[in-house]
């Protein structure tokens, strides 16, 4: 960032100290879900990649199966995603972010207000749709999951390496429309490992159900 | 962007000097511009909406119509874009933004230097994939449109607001994928209206060619 200001050492220092405060944040909640025994996973991608899609099938399984499990949902604006995540059943808050491109560990610390942790199993954060600066955030999660899905172009990974090098998980989604949108799966997963190389992939398909299957196995094996 | 952070009125003040030294920049641009008889046309959207295959389309049309276009392209890594726009036979320029999520004024500045603007009906502006950072840095663009899929979800300009509130110009992309997708096209159209009431709106497919047309007859007919 520092080429583009006319005071680069300055927003350099200022921006180091918000991360470096919202790092201390991240880490306290990390410790808190730990001793809470609730396993917190973040969703990143881009907008209209599927993330609320999955979100309401994961939250609806897990709750059908007894698994406590809640969520986060960070948008710019509407609490449309909440209202959606609720028909699920589990406990589902809105986090509006206004103007700001990303969620950061203060809104986490809001949003489980109230909360009890240690009734959780799993809770999920849906981060604001954006591929480029939740990157740079701790929000106390154990796992983040960066979501892509074929209608975006088998480029993405590429083009955007910073977040699926920060993140644990890469999820292609919308499988069902792999054919129809011409994507090449097999130059998408050489892409994904070109940016990150041994990254777990798993692809899935909210309308046909295939994978979906295996990201809950991940998910509650990691409760 | 102040209750994000420790020092509220600090960073509001950096970042306003920020945006001011970058509308200084653009105001300086537009000025160049006109002077020279240049249209320019930003294009923002999310990762994956189609900029680059529809500015493939316009800039091909263009020069093969004699009418000099060029394009500077943003991402935040590789030159894939450039070399993809480069077959049209028009000039592009790549530029690399690193970790940051927009263009500003002085890439621009930097991306035209060497180039003649007298000899250009218009140039093209491709902003990195974010549906949120770039709605703020004016680039000096006479026009600016924003694309949205129809795999991206109906309710997207209600959850991005502000960048439809700054863009002149509104492109649904990927119409062919409309009935695969379940896109409803009304409830998208009635969205759009519902966050900028009378908003201009073109759809358009790449691969059947719907919509190019009066995209291009609005692209020259500005020039």
């Amino acid at each position: 960032m520092s080429t583009t200001v006319p005071h680069p050492t300055r927003i350099v220092e200022v921006r180091r100290s918000l991360l470096k405060a919202n790092d201390l944040r991240a880490r306290e909640l990390r410790r808190r879900f730990e001793h809470a025994g609730v396993r917190v996973i973040s969703l990143v991608s881009s907008p209209g990649s599927g993330k609320t899609e999955l979100l309401e099938i994961l939250l609806t399984r897990l709750t059908a199966a007894g698994a406590p499990a809640a969520a986060l949902v960070g948008d710019l604006a509407t609490d449309n995603d909440a209202a959606r995540l609720a028909r699920s059943g589990a406990p589902v808050r809105q986090i509006n972010t206004g103007s700001l491109c990303h969620l950061e560990a203060r809104m986490i610390e809001d949003g489980i207000a109230g909360w009890d942790l240690d009734q959780l199993d799993v809770l999920f954060i849906e981060n604001v749709g954006n591929l480029v600066c939740p990157s740079a955030y701790d929000l106390g999660e154990a796992e983040r999951w960066v979501l892509l899905s074929v209608t975006e172009g088998e480029d993405k990974p590429l083009k955007y390496p910073t977040i699926f090098n920060t993140a644990d998980l890469a999820v292609i989604t919308k499988l069902d429309l792999a054919a129809a949108t011409g994507c090449d799966l097999d130059r998408l997963r050489a892409n994904i490992a070109a940016v990150r190389p041994g990254m777990a992939t798993v692809e899935v398909s909210a309308r046909t159900g295939a994978g979906l299957a295996s990201l809950l196995e991940r998910t509650r094996a990691a409760a």
